[in-house]
Parts: structure tokens; C-alpha cells; sequence
């Protein structure tokens, strides 16, 4: 029997390389024969970088690397990449979030309105000028909210305001901003393959923007959504007339703060984060006459069958196992009401990993031990045991 | 394929055969073409008449009665049983709770102190008169704590105190009591095979007796528990006196208030309640050539090992289905520190119906709903479906 273990991370609680290690602990219990494939999965955001490293780092394809670029706060920090054989190519692998995180959002001294991404621009010209021209961008989990002015920035764009005098590229530098100039526009872009990984579809500006639906987590108050929205708005109109594309209404041009918008006037291409996660660490290879695959993420509903982790490792799974396969969803919960839709995709059913009544913060804390053991009851069910004798006790 | 539902009830939530109706659902969802054979199942107590009728009604093998006797507090009221037919004979089927039933001990306006089981020895009169010498007696969830006292009564036992003045057979009466007098007995019972049907294993008196572990939910004070014992073991004492038997250190004297303790007294042969049930409902007929048990409780730990309805449908199915027949547990909650005990039972795995962190007040709303769902994804895992089509969705 071979069990393909493809999990995105459970968010807020384990990362899916724990998944994994969880499950396995539980079916080797059940199964202490089986063949068990771990590819822990990721959807672009969170968690991709280390998928990406994990599932190729065995055999040689990938490069863990550290670059010292600006955090979006200004400051000089170590930020994660990775260098991977992308067919007779070199591609880097980036996570935006490792570059200008969320994580301390909320923590962090500097306000949402002077941060910038231009540490994200900065670690992509330091790869252009090493001779990558392929790059995966995770867009996902950052803390900027600055319509990707900062990444530009780095990479040559001037943004002037009043005297010509060069501004911030930071929501509340580009309020001031009069003109842009993008002849200095790194060349080396032309050559570039771009491909970026999201989930998100949501545009630039607008009731649906990056500012409206992101900009409270990240910090923006709720009184000044729309003045935000409006200076991203007049910022990508003036550089779309300099550049003259367009990309402010493309679908993901809201994600990560609009590095999605800035990087497809780049000329970058969206694809759906989970889909390339899988192909980059070659979780169709790994199906490969595989029984059973196990799936899941911290709450499933019928968003999950918006190209995220778990149907995309289902659809995959199917494709490449056997016929019989039985792609099982393990979360942390599993909405009844999206039973219905998840049905058709999960041929081997949804299941929680909560073993009764119990709160979130338990479940969460419980994670690991509630994971091995559903994962292991599962495969009681699923497979034949021998029968085991059953002592009366009456 | 052959499955067999046969649940207990969900304590304070559903009834075994809404359980098996919610169960049923479910798997057709899944398995439209599926044999399903419901056996609502019980343990003797709370819901075991409803098993034994719903199981022999439609043979004809089970009338359901009622019967004009005292309830706890002295009043007229009708109480259920059912006869069944049992190899040559008619048997009944008494379920104590269904005369002096636990249900409103804190709302009756009599307290503990004054109720008396009288009305469970006057059913047991009357059916003595219609010729019935087979009683299967449930015992459990009752109101009362008279050491059995107010059925003996009812049989014939005079219980005295000063001036031979008749006491009430009740605590308060038993507070008085000098003297037993048992020449009034009814003879008849001397002809009597009594099966007592409980799990409780506690003596009569003493700190694991009736008192002490049940007289609280009984509405008996904390600080009469001590008082209150004293007065059954002198009433024990002195009826032991008179009979020339012992009872009172038997296993499940106390279970009933102590009726566990009068019947064994008249001779009554304690069962293990769901294996009894499981007998009369005939579950093990049920179970030939059944490929998949689904039993369950409201909460599994390792009690659910000692003898408890889960326990003993596993094992009857096991014994009696196919070789590879699965018995899966689907509970409300299932302790997670219980599964490895609970493991060689259940090779079917156990399983909660709760689908994420939820308050247990929103799982035993949703009881029918989570059931349904947990048995159908369950049977998707189980039975190989033919492959659906996955549609492309990035």
C-alpha cells in the first residue's frame, strides 16, 4: 500500500512539514508496512518556500540561500530564497512574506503607512544581477500595503513628488507623488519569466481592492480605507500612463499589498499557487501508483475547492495514482454545510481531526496527537486488519 | 454489502433509534444499495423497552403495555413494559425507569426521603396474576433510594416501627423501622426467573454504595448521604435477618437505589444489560453476514470496555458477522487518551460525529445532522466508489 501525504499547513497551529510527520506517526500505528510519501504543500503563501526546499532538498534540486535586503520597516535583514533546477534552468523560489512578513504586523514600530516592499525588488535584482531569469514569487502573508511601489522602487522606478524631489514608496509617500519615472526600469526584466502564486483574485484598488479587503490586518484603520485605496489608485494610474500597461484590475493584482499588480506590469503571469507548489516539488511523480492520499488544512469549506492546497493535491492525486485511489481530507474542521461540494473531490471522505466537543484553542494546542490519531482510525477502517481476538468481559 | 446499526442511545441528546435513523441517512447518501438492518440497542437502562419492542414488534414478537401503578411520589400513573415471547414462554420486560423514572427528581414536589418503589413490585403483582414467571428488569435511572424497600411492600413484606404500625417504605419510613415481617411474601415469585439487567456493579451500602455514589443526582444532601446509608443497612440487616439471605455486598445491589438489591434478595440473576438486550433483540441473527458494524454512545472512554452497549454489539458482531466484518464506533466524543484500549474492539476505528471545535451543547443540537454526515464520509472512505471526474478549477 502506498499513502501519499500532501497537507498545506494547518494556519496558526503546524506547518505542514508537521502535518506530515503527525499522520505518518498515526498510520505507522495502523500500517506499519505501508509505503508513506510525505510532500508537505503549500499554496504560494506560507509555508512554500520550506515545501519547495523539503520535497527537492533529498535529491540535490534546491538551495536554501539567505540575501540581506530591507525589511518593511527599512531595515537590513536576512531573507529566504531558494535557487532550484527548473529545467535546464536555474529559478529562484521567493516568499514575499520572508522578505516583508505579516507576522508582527501589528507589532511592528513602523506604521503601515510608511512601509514599503522595496526589500522584495531589492532580492530580485540581487538574483537578476547572479543571472536567474526565473523566478516563482509566493505572494501571500505580507505586512505592506503599498500597491508595489517599494519592489519598483528597487528596481528603478523614481517616484517624484513637489521639486522633483524623490519620495517613499510607502502609502504615505506615494500621497505626495506628482510624477513617475520608469525609464530607469531594471532591462534585465525583459528576459525574465515571472510566475507568481496565489490564491487571491482580488484587484488593485476598488470596494474588492488589496486596500478594502487586506488593508485592516495589516493595519490600516478602518476610517482611512478609501483615502488609502485613492492614492494606490492615482499611484498606478500614473505609472500605467509612464509604463503604458495596465494591470490594476487583473485578477490577484490585490494580493500581498499589490506586489501582485506591480509584478504583472512587470509582465509576471499568475498561476494557482497550489498547482504550482505541486509541480515544483513533484507531488504528480510521487502519486505515482499510489493507494491513498491524505490531504487537509486548518478549516475546510467550499472556498477549499477554490484551487486551494487540498483540491489541488486531490485532483493530482487522482490523476496520477491508481484507480482506486482514495483521496481522504484530514483538517482541523470541516464546514457540514460544504459537505455536499467537497463530496465529488474527496472520494475518500472529509474528516476533523477533533475527537469530540472541544475549543478551538485546544485543538489547536492538541494538533499533532488529535492528527495521528485520526489518521490512524482512518486507516483501521480503510484497511483489512487480521481479525483480533476479543476477550469477553462480562 | 451488509451494515448493522446498532447504537445506544446519545444520552441527554438522542434516542438509539433516532441514531440509527440519522446513521441510516448517511450511508445511503453513500451507499444507496446497501443492506442496512437497525438494531437500536440499550443497556439495560433508559431505552430498553424501546430497543426490545422496536426490534420484535414487527414479528409480533413484543406487546407493549401499560400498567396503572404508584409512581415514586405514591401517585396513580401509567407505566410501560412489554411481553415478549422468550423460547416457550412469555416473559416481561420491565423497565424500572418507566415507573419510578429519574427524569424529574428535582422537580418533585416529594422528596427523595418519601419515595418508595412501591409501583415497580405492584407491576410486578399484576403480572404474577396473569401468569408470568419471566422478568427481564431493567434497572437504572430511577428516582429513588429505598434499598428496594416499596417493592418488597408491594410483594408482601411489612415493615414496622413502634406499636407494629405500618411505616412508609421510603427512607424516612425506614428511619423508623423495628421490625421485618416477610411471612407474607408472595409465594408465587418462588417460581420466578428474574434477570436483572444493569451495568452497575456497586454494593448496596457503604462508600461505593447506592447512597453515596447516586443519592446526589437523586436530590439526597450532602450531608444526609451518611445518615441516609445507615438507615438501608440497618433495613438490610434486619430483612437479611428475616429472609435468612444475603444480598447486600452483591455486585449491582445498588444499582436502582437499591432495587438491584431487593430482586437479588428474591433471586434474581444479575446480566450484563447489553448483552442481554443484544439477546433479546436478537443482534447476533442480525449480524450474520454482515460486513460492517456501526455501533456508538454519546461519549466513548475504557468504560465503554467494561460490558457498556458499544462493547458488547463489537463483540456479538464480530463473533457473528463475516471474518472481515468492520465494527466502527461513532460516538459524540471519544477520549483520545481511551483509543488504544478502545482500539481491538473497534477494528473499524472510532470516531466522533463532531466536525471541528464546537461546544458540546451545538453537537447534541446538531446530533442527527453531524451523525449523518460522519456515517456517510466514513462509508466513502470504507467502499470504493468508481472514480468521479475531477473538474479543473485554477
Amino acid at each position: 500500500m502506498k499513502i501519499v501525504l500532501a497537507p498545506d499547513s494547518f494556519k496558526g497551529s503546524l506547518a505542514a512539514d508537521r502535518v506530515c510527520a503527525a499522520l505518518e506517526g498515526g498510520l505507522r500505528r495502523a500500517l506499519p508496512n505501508a509505503e508513506i510519501v510525505k510532500r508537505p504543500m503549500a499554496d504560494g503563501g506560507e509555508g512554500t518556500l520550506d515545501a519547495v526546499v523539503t520535497a527537492l532538498a533529498a535529491s540535490g534540486g534546491a538551495r536554501r540561500k539567505q540575501a540581506l535586503v530591507k525589511n518593511a520597516a527599512g531595515q537590513s535583514a536576512e531573507a529566504a530564497y531558494a535557487l532550484i533546477k527548473h529545467g535546464i534552468y536555474e529559478a529562484a523560489v521567493i516568499e514575499v512574506a520572508q522578505v516583508v512578513g505579516i507576522e508582527d504586523a501589528h507589532n511592528m514600530a513602523v506604521p503601515v503607512g510608511e512601509r514599503s516592499s522595496y526589500g522584495v525588488g531589492e532580492l530580485i535584482r540581487l538574483l537578476l544581477a547572479e543571472g536567474i531569469r526565473h523566478f516563482f514569487v509566493g505572494l501571500g502573508g505580507t505586512c505592506t500595503n503599498d500597491g508595489g511601489a517599494g519592489l519598483l522602487a528597487a528596481l528603478g522606478v523614481k517616484f517624484t513628488g513637489t521639486f522633483r524631489r524623490e519620495i517613499a514608496p510607502s502609502p504615505n509617500g506615494l500621497a505626495k507623488l506628482i510624477s513617475v519615472d520608469v525609464t530607469g526600469l531594471d532591462a534585465r526584466l525583459a528576459e525574465c519569466e515571472i510566475t507568481l502564486l496565489s490564491d487571491v483574485n482580488n484587484p488593485l484598488v476598488g470596494e474588492c481592492g488589496a486596500t478594502a479587503i487586506f488593508g485592516r490586518q495589516k493595519g490600516v484603520a478602518a476610517h482611512e480605507i478609501s483615502n488609502v485605496d485613492a492614492v494606490i489608485d492615482a499611484y498606478a494610474d500614473r505609472l500605467e500612463a509612464a509604463l503604458q500597461r495596465h494591470a490594476k484590475a487583473k485578477p490577484g493584482a490585490g494580493a500581498a499589498g499589490g506586489l501582485g499588480y506591480a509584478l504583472q506590469l512587470l509582465g509576471a503571469r499568475f498561476e494557482s499557487g497550489a498547482h504550482t507548489v505541486a509541480r515544483l516539488i513533484g507531488l504528480a511523480d510521487a502519486c505515482n501508483g499510489a493507494d491513498w492520499l491524505i490531504t487537509g488544512e486548518g478549516r475546510s469549506d467550499a472556498q477549499t475547492l477554490l484551487g486551494k492546497t487540498p483540491f489541488a493535491a486531490a485532483q493530482i492525486a487522482r490523476e496520477n495514482g491508481n484507480a482506486w485511489l482514495k483521496a481522504t481530507l484530514i483538517s482541523g474542521g470541516v464546514d457540514a454545510a460544504s459537505l455536499e461540494a467537497l463530496n465529488p473531490v474527496f472520494n475518500g471522505g472529509c474528516f476533523s481531526i477533533v475527537p469530540g466537543p472541544m475549543a478551538l484553542d485546544q485543538a489547536i494546542i492538541r494538533a499533532p496527537e488529535l492528527l495521528s490519531n485520526a489518521a490512524e482510525q482512518l486507516a483501521r477502517l480503510l484497511v483489512g486488519n487480521a481479525p483480533e481476538p476479543v476477550t469477553t468481559n462480562t
